[in-house]
């Protein structure tokens, strides 16, 4: 049996992240930089018990069953090198800590800036994927943040393995072993306390599917980044490109159907549908791709087998597959309509070469992403120039969409007056 | 008695605001100002009727017996004309909405970049100032935010009466009543269902005491800005210029005890202790404060009749009034370990001349604001150079420390392509 330690009293674990969240920020860029290194170096010279770990992991899966999708997400034994390979790549990333912006002096001699620091402690709920370990301990320790992981239950061992593994680098370093603490019981109620414990934890990110979003923002009293739910849309309207248009359709739908950045809905502009719905059924029909259409669509589908009529609830599904809802449209404010009313404010895009068309849409639809001319695939913190992601947000406050290392850090103000005082 | 609308489904009122939120989004900036100088305009030609509702708050304010401090709150006819100025100005100040930001095109030709868009509907929970219903209304409008608020109970007819004025101006000028809605109702359980507003309601201000605050934390699956509890500390060491030090101590206790970034606590290095205490204690005892001193201090206080040893509870107290606490420490770091102790994150200075320990105080000190020789009384939006504000945040997502008009936006992605889809 695994042991059951770290979870007797939760107050007293976040009380530890919090007295290592302090420690922290004694570090500079190189210390933290030279920690991650050791991190990366102590799993690849561990890496027989932690793959022994997880083969164990993996076998009490396959006991219970577990479908083969989430054996492969479980399985660390081709990924290792990869993670420790991640480790080292932030550790060369730009360091968000210390940046000094809004600089002024203000009329009566006040200098004032505000200056980026850490958040403090993070809170991570995350799911089957034992490389989020690392990547997340990685995050927080480059942006002097402690963290408290709960991971999935099935993932329990290798999680151990990888977190003992980097406590042990962490101290050989000189840092605070408690910068990473993993919840090592898997009892839900843990998470249930952990989501309390606002004296100590500053921010909660889940990682995982709309019901742990939902149980986090209902039971936190800690800020939660609430996201990863993406029913996305591109509108085509009869300025487009429509050899583009069909190309962008196909990777925002096949490129990787399971994750949240992938397309769900297109909306056609009735003058063009005779031109672009048969095209997209015919070519996405060759990579699999199942079609619900409306009845105007479903009049221009030429009887294929891979088509049914959409179903009441169906523009409201994030299909996770190879699935296409395509819904013909009078004009862009039908299109607009739709995508307010169905959309989760993710990532949406307009096909379009009217310029008119492309800044209304860019005003009109309000989601974390909006796209002209490109696959919504590419909201995706390594697409769009952050380096590392910790997690995408479809909330609105603090951070939205991607998030990158500057998006664990807050600011404080800084006034240095010579004997200021108000008048 | 005063009517009871607008309360019955919260559900639906949230809607109609969210619905409002949408529309705003199509009025530029002119538009916008053009509103706001209207509800000036109008409340300047409603300003009888309002001031007839305003003096029957008063009046059952005396009736139950509301201190002098509370009926001055209330208190309209002297304010009125202040309040439609502020509106003004509020017009005149640069509109954050529609600032693009982090442009920057991709080594594969995306263009990308960040705009400035509105949070979308607003709650704000408040107590018995009625000039707030109409700063927060301006505000609100100014980023073309929807705003729902509810006031306290001693001033509804009040809030009412500028309420529908707004209302009215706002119909004037083609711009949607709903933008600002206020809840009629007093009943508390409105407030619990406000919280959970998730779906039309993006970000909670509540602004008053303690309770308030805690209370939204722990009922709301909206994100909550909390804030307005600060139990400020200045540290004064053995290098200060001690007349500026004492002329610091002085106006962050006296120009304004009432208030969030008034001082708190008083600490004062050893070695300059029989200079500093004596000097503080007579300076403000011309202003009438009352002290609260450890033992080190209570013997240099040369038995002066204002001070009193400090309880074990004091140092965690938020005075809010003329009461000092005075403690000695023997050097910076057990002053920074007072502060992390027993501040609350808000406002916290250095009194030094020594540029090491100065910069050791901003490093250490996590607080939303962090002084070098000046006096707290500076954490003020109008005082920072935000023109207005509308909460001060001591939690660290989003926004900390006075927030402006720039923090009641959020982001979006924009990302224009050429037929960009992902390899």
């Amino acid at each position: 049996m695994v042991a059951q330690i770290d979870t007797v009293d939760m107050q007293a674990l976040g009380q530890r992240a919090k007295t290592a969240s302090s420690a922290l920020r004694q570090f500079d860029t190189a210390a933290k930089n030279d920690a991650l290194r050791a991190i990366a170096d102590a799993i690849d010279a561990n890496s027989a018990a932690i793959l022994a770990a997880n083969a164990a992991d993996m076998e009490d899966g396959r006991a219970a069953g577990l479908t083969s999708a989430l054996l492969d997400r479980l399985n660390l034994a081709k990924r290792l090198a990869g993670v420790t390979a991640d480790v080292r790549r932030v550790a060369e990333l730009p360091d968000p800590v210390g940046i000094e912006f809004e600089q002024q002096t203000l009329p009566n001699g006040l200098q004032i800036r505000k200056r980026r620091v850490p958040v403090g402690v993070l809170g991570v709920i995350y799911e089957s994927r034992p490389n989020v370990t690392v990547d997340v301990a990685a995050l927080a320790l480059k942006t002097s943040n402690a963290v408290i992981l709960r991971g999935g239950s099935e993932t329990l061992r290798s999680n151990i393995a990888l977190v003992d593994t980097i406590k042990e680098a962490l101290t050989s370093v000189g840092f605070p072993a408690d910068a990473v603490v993993l919840i090592r019981d898997q009892d839900r109620r843990y998470v249930a306390e952990l989501l309390k414990l606002s004296d100590t934890v500053d921010m909660i990110i889940p990682r995982g599917g709309n019901r742990l979003h939902t149980f986090c923002r209902e039971n936190s009293t800690i800020p939660v980044i609430t996201g990863g739910i993406g029913i996305c849309h591109l509108y085509v309207d009869d300025t487009a490109d429509l050899d583009a248009a069909v190309n962008i359709v196909q990777n925002a739908k096949v490129q990787r159907p399971s994750v949240c950045n992938a397309l769900d809905t297109l909306l056609v502009q009735e003058s063009i549908a005779d031109q672009v719905v048969p095209r997209v059924i015919e070519r996405l029909a060759q990579d699999g791709v199942q079609f619900r259409l409306d009845g105007r669509a479903m009049a221009l589908a030429n009887g294929s087998d891979n088509v049914q009529p959409a179903g009441e609830g169906d523009w409201d599904i994030e299909w996770l597959d190879l699935i296409l809802g395509i819904r013909v449209v009078p004009d862009l404010s039908a299109a607009i309509q739709h995508i307010q009313t169905h959309g989760t404010a993710h990532s949406d895009g307009i096909l379009t070469s009217d310029p008119a068309s492309m800044e209304r849409f860019l005003n009109e639809i309000d989601s974390a992403a909006v796209y002209v001319n490109a696959s919504t695939r590419f909201t995706d913190g390594s697409q769009l120039g952050l380096g590392a992601e910790i997690a995408i947000s479809t909330q609105k406050l603090h951070a939205r969409g991607p998030m990158g290392l500057a998006e664990l850090t807050t600011y404080k103000w800084i006034i240095i007056g010579e004997g200021h005082v108000r008048p």
